[in-house]
Formats: C-alpha cells, sequence, structure tokens
C-alpha cells in the first residue's frame, strides 16, 4: 500500500491504527528489501504472511498480470485454468529466454527477479554447506542426470577431439545414462574393495587417461553421495589428476549437499586440484518436489556457458520451490535440518548394528559413507537367494520405502552396456546386504518403524527357511501398534514380488 | 466414501439424504473412471470439485501420503514447506524412473497414473486437432528446444557417422541452439522469397543432401509455426525427400496444434513420406505456464526410445498442468477456443489491413501463414531505421506485449553462425515491418487495444519525423480510455529503448 | 512494493522491466485506491490478482500479522490452523467490538476497513437494486430471521408498553420465530384471496392496530419475497398505516433485492409512509454461503441503535465472502445477474404453463409475485392426496432441489401456534400445488432439467394412479441424457417418501 | 476410490503398486470412520491430506455439489466467486434450518453430517478439559455475548414474570449489553475486596434474589474467566443458591476452557447446585478466527431448547474452523497447548513480578485468577494520572497488544447505566494497574519482548516525569534488537494517545 492509499484509509478509520498498520506493512517490506539487497538467506525464516506478498509483489511486475496489457505475441502468459494460475501465484512465463537459462524476460520482470533471487540463495546454502568458494550456480528445471548431460554436452564444445568420460562405477542408471544420452563412451573404472567399503581405483584411472590421451577423454565424472559399501570418490586425487593432465572434472554430487564430508570433498578438490562443475538434486538436499538440480561451480563463465547451452525457456516451477522453501526455513531452519539428519544418522546406525547382531549379521563398516548404510543378508542368502529378493518385497508391501536389497549377482544391461554384480558397483560383492540411508528430513519414527517392521520380515522369511528356527528379533513386545499394516500387508505379499529392487 | 463410512454418516443424519449424497459421489467416480478406462479427454469440461476430488485420489496412492509410511531411502517425497505440498496437490515424487520419462515408479502409484492419463489425454487432442494417426506422444518437462535436442540425441544413436542437420531457416535462437546443444553442425537452407511469402527451397534441400550425402545428415529439421512473412515449411515434400533418402525428419511444431493448418501439414507429411517426431510446447498451446513440451509421433518404438533417452525422473508439474486444464476445458472447451482463434486471426487481420492502408503501409500477403501477420514499416524506415527501433520501444512500455519490429539488415551472431538479416529470416527482406499474431486465448480487447495503441505510437512517430505532417490515424475519437496507460508509458519512453526488440 | 525495494530490483534485473512492473503495481493500486475513496462498487469487476493484493494489503494491517507484535492480552488473533488462517485470508479478529458491531478495532485497522468498505459497497448495490434513497447499513454474521429478532429486540428499548406485532401471514418458520425469540406475541392476519394471489388484508391489519392500541403494537411485520401464490405485502398502504398511527415497519426483504420489484415496494413505502428498517439474506441475494443479512434503513440513527444492539464482536466471514463477491462481479457484473433473472423468470413460466396444460393443470395467475411461480396439482390430489407428497419425494431422488409441493390440509404447530393450510399462507387455499422460483444464478439448463424431471415424475404417479392413462408429455424424445439419475433416483424413491416438504 | 476405479487404474500402471495405493487409501478412511462412529476427537492430530480428503467427502454430499442437480428453489446453494466457494471447501448451505440450528437439512447431507460431528468434538473437548459431566452443547455463528443473549431469551419463555437478571459486576461491556440485548434489567452486585482480590459478594446476591422475589429474576449470570484482580465468580455457592431458590444460572464462560481451574469451577457447581448452561468463545479457546461459540449444558432438552430459538440457519464457517482445527491439533495436541498456557502463566507472573519489583511497584496477589495478572502503577499514578494513559499508549504503539492499563477513577456510562471505576470491576480500586494475561497460545517470545517493552516504556515514563530520577531498569543491555519496533513507535506516539485504552 502506497501513502495514497493509506491516507484514503485513515478517512475511514483512526489514523493512528492505520499508521500502526502502515508501520507493520514496512517490517514485511524491510525483509523484502534485504533479500533483494544482500541476495543471502534470511538467517530466521519467513512467515507464510511475508512470502505470499513478496510473491505476490513478484507476480504483478510480470506483463501476464497487468492490467492493461494487450498482447499479440505467440506466447502472453494466458492461462486456462485458474486453478493452474493460482497454483503457481501467477509466474507464467517461465525463467530464462531463447538464448539463456539465466536471462531476463523483457515481459517477465517478476519471475527474472525470482530467478535471480532464487540462484542467489541456492549459492549462498552452498557456501554454508561446506563449499565456501563456490562462486556462481544456477537452478536447471531438469533432473541431475539430465542436468549432467548438459554439462558433457557444453565440454563437447570445447573438447570437439573427445569421445570418452572416465567414470569410476556407481550403480545408478541415471547417473550412466546422462553420458550415453550425451552421446559419449563411459569408460566404467571398477572400485577397489578396501574393508567392506567400494573405493575409487586412482591408478586405473590414471592409466586410462593416459592409454586413451588427454585430449580424447571429455572429463572425468565422479561421484560423492552413493548406496554403501561403495564410498564418495576419492574427490581430491582425482582432482589433482584432471588438473595434472587438463581434463575437466564433474562431480555428480545428487544428494551431497545434505552431507558436511561430501561438500567437504568438493572444496578439497576444488582447492587442491580441478573441479569444473557440480550437479547437485533440488528435491534429495531440499525437500521439494522431483524435477530441479542445480549446478554449481568454481569459474563463473564455465556455468553461464552450461546455462546458455540450454535452448529456451524453462520452467519456473522447481525454482519457485525452492525459492518458497529456503524462504520459509531461513538459513538457521536449513542448518536445523542439516544436524538433526546427522543425528538420524547415527541413531540409524546403532539401531541397525543391534538388529543385525540379532540375525547373526553385521553392519558393513563404511566409515566413509555418511548418509548411507548396509548390513550383511548372509544368513538368508545362505539358503536361497530369493530369499532375499522376498525380503524386500515384503519390506516394500510393509510400506518401508526406500530400502534396498541387493541379491549377489544380478545381471543387467543398460544402454547396451553390461554390468555383473549390478546394484552392488561391483562384480562380485562378497555377500548380499540391505541398504538403509539417513537423508534430510528422516525422522526417530522413521527409524523406529523400519526397525520393527525389518525385524518381523527377517523372522519370517527366516521361519520359512527354517522350520525349527529359535532365533528371536530384538525389540517384539509391543507387537499391537503396527498391526493394521501388517494385515494389510499379508494380503499383498504375493503381487509384490516382482517389485523389491527399487533402485533409486 | 466407502459403504462403512456411508453407514456410520447414517446414524448421525437421515438415511435418505446421505444415501443421496453416496449417489451424488458415484456421479464424480463415474467420469473419473471414464477417464481412467477410455483415457480420452472428456467432452465436456469437469468442475473444480470432481477435478480436485480426482487429484486428491491419485495424490493418497503415493507412498509420502501414506499414513503408515517409514522411508529410509535417500528420496523420500518429505516436503519442508507445507505451501510447496499444497501447490503440487501432494505429488512430490515427480514422473519417471531412472531408464525412462514414461516408466512407472513403484513409491509412487498416484504420481505413475498421472503421467500415463496426461499422455493419453494428450494423444486425444493431438488427434482431434488434426493430427489423426498419430501413435505415441509423451509430455517432458523441458521447454521445445531442448526437447528437440534430446530428439536430436536419440538420433545419434541410430546414425553414428552423422554430423549434420539440415534446417530450413527460421530465426528463432531456441531452435538453432537446440542442434548446437546437441553437438551437430546445422546446414541453413535459405528461404525463397514467393510474391510477399519466404517459403522452403526444396531444390537447396534436396540438393544439400546429395551433397553431403545420406548417411552424414542426421535428419531434416523443420518448422510450421513461425512468424511472417516465412510461412510454415512445406512439410509434404520434405518429409517425400526425408523417406527417398532415408533421412530422419523432426518437426519443430512449437505453437502448431493451435492451428488445422500446421496439423494437416503434419498429417500430410506422414502420410505421403516421412516424419519421425514432431515437437510442441505445452505453454503455447494448451495456456499452461511455461516449461512442457510433447514429443509426439507415428512409431511407437521410436517415440519410447526418446523417453528412455531422458536420463531419471522429472518434474511432474507441466504434466498436472496439463491435465488439470484439458479436464477443465474438455475437449469441446479446447475445440471452443480453437475456433475462437481462427476468428480473431481474421479479425486482427482485417484491422491490421485498414490501419496499415491509413498510413500508406500494407498488410503482407501470406496466406499460407495461419497465426502471424506481419504490416510493413517502409515510410517509418525510409527516414531513419532508428525509427523502427522507437516504435518497438514505445509500444513495450504501452503494455502492447508480443508485437515486434523487425528492422533491415540487423545482423546477429549466434552460437558463432552470424546470421544476416537477423529475425526477418532472410539475408535481404525487401522492408521493415511489424509482426502481430492471434494466438489461442485471444480476445476481442487484446486486438481493439493494439490497434489503438498501434495507431497512437504510428502518429507520433511520424509527428516527429515530419513536423508538417498531415497524416491521421483511424480511430482518434475516444482519446479517453487508454490515457493512464499512455500517461505511464510517457514516462518510460526514455529508459527502454534498448528493450524493444522481443524475439520470443 | 515501495521506491527502496523496486531501487533494489533494478539492480538485479533491467530498470526499464522493472519500472514498467512497477508502474503496473501502481494499476492496481489506483482500483483499490478508488475503492477506498469512493466507496463504491467499481463498475467492472477485478481481477483475482488484484482482490487477493488488496486483501493482503489489508491484512498486514492487523496485529496478529504484525511481524514484531508481542500479544499479552486474552484475544491476540493466535490462529493453530494455518488451513484456517488461510481460508480467512490472515483476517483474524472479527469485525466490530463489544459495543458496536459496526466499531473500529484498534487491533485490527485491516479488518476495521474490510468491514467500513463491505458496508460501503453493499449500500451501492442496494440503491442500484433500486431503493435509491436508503441512507445506512450494515452486514451482521447472521441468518435473515436472528436480524430481524435484533430489530424488534432493539425497537423493545423505543416501545416499554408493546407486546405485540402485526404480521400478514406468511408460511415461513424462522419469520415467525424471530419475533417468538424476541419474545413478542405475534399477530396473525390472514391473507386475503384476489383471483389466484394472496394479498395483504388492509383493512384488519388497520382494525388490529385500533383494537390492540398503537402503543402496544411493536411495529409491523412485512414481508416482500415470497412463495406463490402469495404475494409482497402492499409495502406502500402498510407504511402509511404505520406512518398513521406511529408504528414502527419492519419490513423482511429475505430474497427481494434480486427483484426491482420487491425493492420498487420498499422504495415507494419509504417515500410515501414508514419503513424503519428492511432485512435481506447475503447468500439468497448475492450468492455467497448461508449466515449473513444485511439491515438496512433509511435513518442513520435507528440503523446504528440496531448495530449497537449486537453485543461483542461477529465473524467477519459474511462481510468478505461479500466483498469478494462483488469485488469480482462489479456493478456491471451484478447488474447482469439480475437482468438473467429476469429473463430466466419468463422462460420457466412459459415452460412451467407448457407443461401444466399437457397435464391438465395450470400454472396460478400471480403477476404481483416476481419470482415464485405455482402450478396446480388437481388432477393429482384429487384421487389421493398422498400422491402429491409422493411427486415431491420423487423429486428430491431426482435432485431436484428447491421444488416444494403445498398439499392441502396440512396443520403445523410452531412454537404453540397451529396454522392450518401450512405452507401455503392460508386455512384453505383451494389447490394443492408446486412452487419453483427463478433465483439469482438460475440458468437455462436449470429449467430444462426441471421442466423434464417434473414431466417423468407426474407421468410415473399419474399411471400408478390410473392403469389406463393415455396422457403424454411435453418432452420425451430425448429420454436418453437423464438416464443415469433416473436409473439413481428409482433405487432411493422408497426411503425418501418423509421428505418430500423442505420448506426453507 | 472405489473397486471399479482401482481396477482400471491396474491396467494403466503395476497392480502390486494400485493395490498398495488402494491400501494406503483405507488408512485414511479408518480414521474418518472412527470419527464417524465414535464422535470423539482422534487423540493424535490428523495430517492435512486426511483433512482435506474428509472434507471434500462430506461436500461432495451437498445437494449443490450434485453435478446432476438442478435447482428452483430461492437458495440454491449457488456461489458467484470461485474464491468463495474454494475458502468454504465448498459447503455453501450452512447449518441448520428455520426451526432449529442444530437440524439436519435434506438438502445438504455433508453440511448436516460436519455441524453433528463438529459439535461431537467439541463436547468431548469440553469434558476433557475438566466438565466431565457435560451433556449437550452445540457451536452458534454469534460470539459470547450474542450467545448469552439467546440463552436469556430462551428462559423468557420459561420464566413470564422475570424483568431481573443478577449480575456478579464483571466490567465488559459485551457482557452487560447481552441483557440489555435480551430486554432484561441488569441488577449488578458490586464485588468483594478480600486481600488484592475482587470477588463475588454471596450475601448481597441472596439478599437481593429475596428482596426482588425469585420469580422476578430471570437468572444469576456469572462469570469465569475476567482480568485481574477479580477472579473467577464463587460458582459452587452461586450455583447452590440458585438451586435452593429455583432460579436458572447461567455461565459466560469467556475464554475458559483453556484453565482447568474454570472448567473445574463448572464442574463443581453443577455437581452441588444448578447450572443450567455455560458459554465460551471459539477463538479464545480454541484460536479460531473470532465469531462463534459453544452453548453447553447439563440437561439436553434445555440446550436443544436454545438451538430451537435461534431462528433460521446459520453460518458454518466458526463450526468449519473448529473442526479443521481439533483435527489437525488431536486431543493430544489441545492438551499440549493447554500443558503450555499454564507454563506461560507462571514464567509471566515471576518475569512481571520481578520488574514490577524494579519499580517500586507489585504484582497484585491474585492467586484465585489463573489467566490474568495485574501489576500496581502507583508510582506513576502519584504524580499525574495522564501518565498512567499514557503508559496504554505508549505500549500500543510498541506493537504491545492486549496490556491494558486501569486508571482510576474513570467514570462510564453503558447502555444507560453508570459504572465508576470502570475497567476496574469495582467503584474504587486502591490504585491504578496494568494487566496482562497468558493465553492459550502465548510463547516465551510474547513474554520476553512484554516485559523489555514494558520496561522501556516505563523507564521513558518516569524519566519524563521527573527529571532527576535515577532508577534503572532490569534488562538494559541488550538495546540493539528491539530497535526497530521503537524507532517506529516514537513517531507514532503523539497520534495515539486516544486509543489507549483497548478494553476486549
Amino acid at each position: 500500500m502506497n501513502r495514497e492509499l493509506f491516507a484514503a484509509g485513515e478517512r475511514l478509520v483512526s489514523p493512528a491504527y492505520v499508521r500502526q498498520g502502515c508501520e507493520a506493512r514496512r517490517s514485511h517490506e524491510h525483509l523484502m528489501r534485504l533479500l533483494l539487497e544482500k541476495g543471502k538467506c534470511p538467517e530466521d525464516g519467513w512467515d507464510e504472511s511475508t512470502l505470499e506478498l513478496f510473491l505476490h509483489e513478484l507476480a504483478v511486475m510480470d506483463s501476464n498480470n497487468f492490467l492493461g496489457n494487450c498482447g499479440v505475441g505467440e506466447r502472453e502468459g494466458r492461462v486456462a485454468s485458474a486453478l493452474v494460475a493460482r497454483r503457481h501465484y501467477r509466474f507464467i512465463h517461465g525463467i530464462g529466454r531463447s538464448g539463456d537459462i539465466s536471462a531476463v524476460q523483457p515481459k517477465a520482470a517478476g519471475s527474472s527477479l525470482l530467478n535471480k533471487i532464487t540462484n542467489s540463495l541456492v549459492l549462498d546454502i552452498i557456501k554454508l554447506a561446506g563449499v565456501h568458494t563456490v562462486t556462481s550456480c544456477f537452478v536447471v528445471p531438469m533432473a541431475t542426470g539430465m542436468s549432467l548431460t548438459l554439462c558433457f554436452l557444453t565440454l563437447r564444445h570445447r573438447r570437439p577431439k573427445a569421445k570418452y568420460i572416465i567414470w569410476p562405477r556407481i550403480d545408478q542408471k541415471s547417473c550412466f545414462k546422462s553420458m550415453i544420452t550425451a552421446g559419449f563412451e563411459p569408460v566404467v573404472i571398477e572400485n577397489i574393495l578396501e574393508g567392506d567399503e567400494l573405493r575409487t581405483d586412482l591408478k586405473a584411472v590414471e592409466a586410462k587417461v593416459q592409454e586413451l590421451g588427454p585430449d580424447h577423454v571429455l572429463c572425468v565424472h565422479s561421484t560423492t553421495s552413493c548406496f554403501a559399501p561403495r564410498v564418495p570418490d576419492r574427490l581430491e586425487e582425482l582432482a589433482v589428476i584432471c588438473a595434472n593432465y587438463g581434463i575437466p572434472h564433474i562431480v555428480n554430487n545428487a544428494y551431497g549437499v545434505q552431507s558436511s564430508k561430501c561438500m567437504h570433498l568438493i572444496q578439497q578438490g576444488a582447492r587442491v586440484g580441478r573441479i569444473d562443475a557440480f550437479v547437485q538434486s533440488l528435491d534429495k538436499n531440499f525437500m521439494v518436489p522431483v524435477g530441479g538440480a542445480i549446478i554449481a561451480g568454481f569459474n563463473d563463465s564455465f556455468i553461464q556457458e552450461i546455462s546458455k547451452m540450454y535452448p529456451g525457456r524453462a520452467s519456473a516451477s522447481p525454482s519457485l520451490d525452492v525459492l518458497i522453501t529456503l524462504l520459509s526455513l531461513g538459513s538457521n531452519g536449513y542448518k536445523k535440518l542439516l544436524k538433526e539428519r546427522k543425528e538420524m544418522f547415527s541413531y540409524l546406525s546403532n539401531q541397525l548394528k543391534k538388529l543385525s547382531e540379532a540375525y547373526n549379521e553385521r553392519l558393513l563398516h563404511t566409515p566413509h559413507n555418511p548418509i548411507s548404510l548396509a548390513m550383511t543378508l548372509r544368513t538368508l542368502d545362505k539358503h536361497c537367494s530369493r530369499a532375499v529378493t522376498q525380503l524386500g518385497s515384503m519390506l516394500f508391501t510393509r510400506q518401508v520405502s526406500g530400502a534396498r536389497v541387493v541379491p549377489l549377482g544380478s545381471m543387467q544391461t543398460v544402454s547396451g552396456y553390461t554390468f555383473r554384480g549390478f546394484m552392488s558397483h561391483t562384480n562380485n560383492y562378497p555377500c548380499a546386504y540391505l541398504n538403509a540411508a539417513s537423508a534430510i528430513g528422516m525422522k526417530t519414527q522413521d527409524v523406529d518403524l523400519f526397525i520393527k517392521r525389518l525385524d518381523k520380515c527377517l523372522k519370517t522369511v527366516k521361519k520359512e527357511q527354517n522350520k525349527e528356527s529359535d532365533i528371536s528379533g530384538v525389540d517384539n513386545n509391543d507387537k499391537t501398534e503396527d498391526v493394521d499394516i501388517e494385515e494389510m500387508a499379508l494380503k499383498l505379499d504375493n503381487v509384490c514380488l516382482d517389485t523389491c529392487q527399487d533402485s533409486s
């Protein structure tokens, strides 16, 4: 409300009250101004009232919301459904221009501001999360895999001779396909088993670079966040190799923002060697819907080059989600989530250790993996490998989501490449196992329910295997609580065997 | 509500009323069932009540909305902000799986259904709009340009030797960049001037194919919807050339779904020759926010191949928007929009003709372009080419969006390629001109305001050019109405000269 | 957004675009300022964007939305549920103060403004609808009946000796109870049959005044809108009697704002005689949810006295609903609705006439009733009075709502008073009949469906009555369309006989 | 979703996933069924997903949401504005029928269920809060004052001779006006000073009953929640007097549900004597917007009599708010709020005590008041009574809401009755004071900010009074934090002196 409006209001209602209301509005505006000026995530989260006012203020700056606008182009931000307009807060023009996803749109000053501010906030958070020297980033409305593809496509123009991407193996399809889609040939570097952990084979990487010739290598494509017993790649050493041979280095940091360890690896890699870009998922790190990623790096012009590679406009939806989320949380709120995740990791780790020992299994020792854990399923697998699969299916029907059983020796062909021991990141891992992860937003209740249901499933499977079994689980007393889920699950068990292996 | 619920309700409220309520619910369910069974757009649009009930029903099938779910994975559909959850109707898991954007997700049966149904509805509408023999399509949460890139990347695997894309020139950046981003070399085929129209040079295309060798050509990349005086490419003939030489054919049908002529061209091309895929924007054809496209074709397996090329999950947001929109409109509603657009095209054409003649200009004769019109700016340009640019700037500040002035001889370099006469689709168009288009959703009011404001701007520019000018516009009587916009615009005119050329 | 905010924005995005956005915001503000300054309903409705911005602006002026507020009172506008806060646009403090429902609240300048503006808009609309000389009104969050009670309670303090309210009979319970609840004794004046119409017996009214003595009469309580064959009271003559005897006159104008005839009667009554207050429903006249009324009059101080009678604060919800509705419609939108209602009345009248004649019945001739119509059910009633009731029940189960069958001779006791011929406004109306009304918002489709379903029901009832019946309805060709409803209804028919008489 | 829908879904998506989704839906339905069957507040709050599904299920049972409905009545639940429809979740018909606010509506089975369930939940919560033997209650969309009026109007019919209401003085206007509006003569019983507390003068009550004659007394109208130093009335003894003389007893329990002490008083009163009805505010006890109250009692037929007194339908909005709130909180959530309020009361009490002592004032000793506190303002008042008013004004401009200064000797006339010492509940309280309350939903932050700002204000006022003053406040170190509010307030101080006394 501007002065004239307040003056009009004062004729209807006591001036003292109206002026106080007017001053109160200034507190909201003060927060908005700070945001626009500093471009940093506010420490304390905004309340919904400020947030919606801000979005409203931005939206009225877009031409589709001009009261006097007349549109005679082919794209005027017209919306057929009021439901759709509302759910997008009337931001219709998306972000970017034909030339550049980070560019400003003449028809949409508000959406352009939204885009700039979001990228600025996200940069602030990446610093806060541990990569202090990051200089540039942008949100792109594509998942991690397609964003990696965009990075590779950008590098193609810089390295016309390159055909290969060197890739320490990680058994996750979209990661692999991101290279295929970009038209390159992945050179798979098998991992080394160190204790229980699967780690980067640095010598093999360097040997491969020499063998292929640095100019024929588009880049090294490494990974931080991954399922145990694989652990984050040795980023520092890889970064040094890349620097030495003049090879770009792209890091898949899919859900690594939530872990200070992953972020530290990137920071260190960039300090001692070469990291050209690191890519992270929005949904997995910021608790927003699937569909966006952040491409970040240490060199403005390279990051801009990538943003200019995206041909055409793009959805503002992921940017809007992360903007709302970060403004609601504030940096303090986000830090709190990071802290809780770490605590939950310890808790899950302890509980899983206890349970596994009760069943003569063990928690794999994977201290370098800060997010994912693995528990062996040796005794299950010994009798019959189908039992491992069955366990996965049972967990699914009991509404345990995200747990992942990895049987031995499964074989899979992805885009023409055959992987032995698929899902386990290596050809022959010593045993079958089950994964569980502590991701941002997890609650104690998730852990407790998981442990209880896993216990029940293990018991059932074992009983079937061995009628004279006398093993007993850890926490069988309170059978009552979870009865509904169990009952329902029994009905479904038969139809679900095929769906037990939910790789991400 | 199920039977038990209704029974409980009957104890509180008269059974007769509750049963009637129960029956009433069945009418909503009946519509949903028809949709799921037939997969077609309902003839009459649904009301919001049915629509929201349907979305709610789907959403509770996703694991993040299970009351008893416990998540121990790295991606569990957790949402930090209630505002964000609500605006996505609690669909958090996106669409697709790592391997395939059209695949079903175990964690998200509801989102998977949403995805399937949306693709099915969209296919139905494409048929209805004129491409009757289309067999397969999918919505992808990327704009048209990136979607074209994805098509090209898919073709690469089929045609390993190919380096070139043959492209009848159209001056639109994202269209050109889609080829560059995919890593191919565009081979620009200049258009031929026929009367006022710029049309495909078929002989040059065929000659180029022969010169490069069919195997080295990835595909022909043609365009339907475009700014006059360029007109849609001669698709039939191009399709025949492609068939003859065994070259794939990808059509950029950006905003062509709204025009029966564009759709007819595609239908005919596919009938007599070869069209592998045609790509269209969601926002430009369905009045939804920017950010999605439809990739469609006549061969299921090729379209699936493209969908499998997208690495990783993707945002469900564009699919949700178009689903809501089509269910709200119904096929009858969409047909009505198409009909109105056609009528508005005639109206705009007539009005612009009258105005141009009043200023000794003329409407270019471009009968093959069903959407865009062009009016010459000869007299303006004669004195000073800056006047053309100034007109664009003035229209912008008067809240005329989408009008586009094209001065002579502008030169632009895009991704290393230099285009003479950029924006005019040819090196030397005979005159400067101004574009206006009749796109879906346009209203009479848009046309009237545009004509009035254009008239004023032309008058002002002319006066400045010629102090003793005696030209008068068509409709100067009611100066009053539009006074606010004019006043505001005068203030802004000075700062906006740089922003006058809003190419899409 | 204020200047500082825009300045900050200009550093991120081109100043030209930001300034244009800034100017665009001023167009929204311009509308708000006009509203605050003039207090009149805008001619053209506002779009949602302006409306929500306005509500947001008001809401931030309430102390519960102050960012720095600390509350140490017993009522601080705290809200437990975010859903609840949002649905009220964060207006939590309601309207009014302990002393007066129209008073300004120190804690809630925004809600106070909302209240003032709503009352001002509503006053404007009442004038527009025909009562040009109304001077004062306010919205009260109580239905018509309770609002009438409040008027009577206010009059009590002015007329300590009065015990009676003179009331020309209208068979509507809440109307009657409004007097009982206020603690007065209704003196029922039976209506006179003139042709088919039931009209006010003026002589009986005057005789009663003389008999009881003017000082013992609290007021005359007359009615405009009512079910045919009763017609609006003779307001002019009643107003003259009231003026002559110094008796207050309260008019129940429940759904009369939608009819220019009802409004004209009030205007004339006030001109030639005495009308102290007239009360109308919000929902029935403005298409908002049930729960509010408007108390209006020609004397500021009396209307204020009523508003001061309401002890304590009150819900702002009905005011908010009518504010949103009127701003969305604009006065032009409201006038259009009034015009359409009138047309629909003619249409309904014609269709019902045709149908009734096909069944040897007739439409009662009630030219003074501008809203409600009645069709005789003589032939039905002749055989068996249960058939009339059965018809009502059948219409109910076929989702015809609001149709009302009136059998002969029903007797009902309300608050100790026994009415013969209840529902028909008279002891012995000559025949049974069925009512239908053309109320604001009715569509052609409503009329058509009603006529079709009524036709079917009549046919069914007649067949049952007379197995050799040969009567046929008007429009039997397209039996197909309405099949679903019919099928459903057949199932329900047996359970619903008890619910056939939906008096309002 | 019913079986047919799921079957249709299974053809599109894996049956295993669809069935799991189907089972998941049953968990939501299970909660709804429990609610409908038991009519109790669930222990754990529902999540928004279940809540909105439930509201949606109810809404589709109302005839205005029937897809095949045709309306020919005068009230058909039509809504002009989509915003309005949505904010009411499409419940348009309100609650109740002409005869009875608790009655079931034929046109609106869903709204009727909503009404029944809400009343049932609220009854459950009243029991939980301490009145275990309550048997009946209903929500009414009127504030406490008007609801009390309705009770008095109901009693009128039972006690035709009664003219007086005996009312132990409490200085709150709407409370007093509720009797005036109902047309009765309040007989004010002055309170007795016991220590610092003002308590019921039981002897005076009994003497008055005898003096007027029990038959001439409509009822005793007592109060629980009130501003210190007044304390809740001696309900037990009053209830016994009422029982002895056969006089009804109506309790104003405005914001007493939040205090176990107030609720206990009512429970005891009903046990040992007579309480006919007790009335409480919705907003003050359940953190919903202003506008509703609960009328509760121990005798079903009397409570029904009151509900039948309300003439006509009523707004469902307050019922909907409290339903959403209670289902969101669950009984555990509500209990938690009650517990926190109690703790906050202790904290506020301690902090206020410390502060008062620092200024040579003291906290009044009012152990019987469980919600409100009072701190003396002797030293302020000694010099100049205007200083007390000024303090109130200063607190207002510093965004302290709800604090209330009570100067000595203010005189006020309400509806013709003059009160000496108005606001202090007695003619001559020994000193001026300031009130603060710990109400439900208060946070530590509220207390801390209040104490800090009060400290500053007191210091400022004292300085002005006494230039050589050497008093220093308790907590002056961190001046920084609250600077914005202070700065803003200084600007406003001059205009706000008139608004310092915000009585509720």
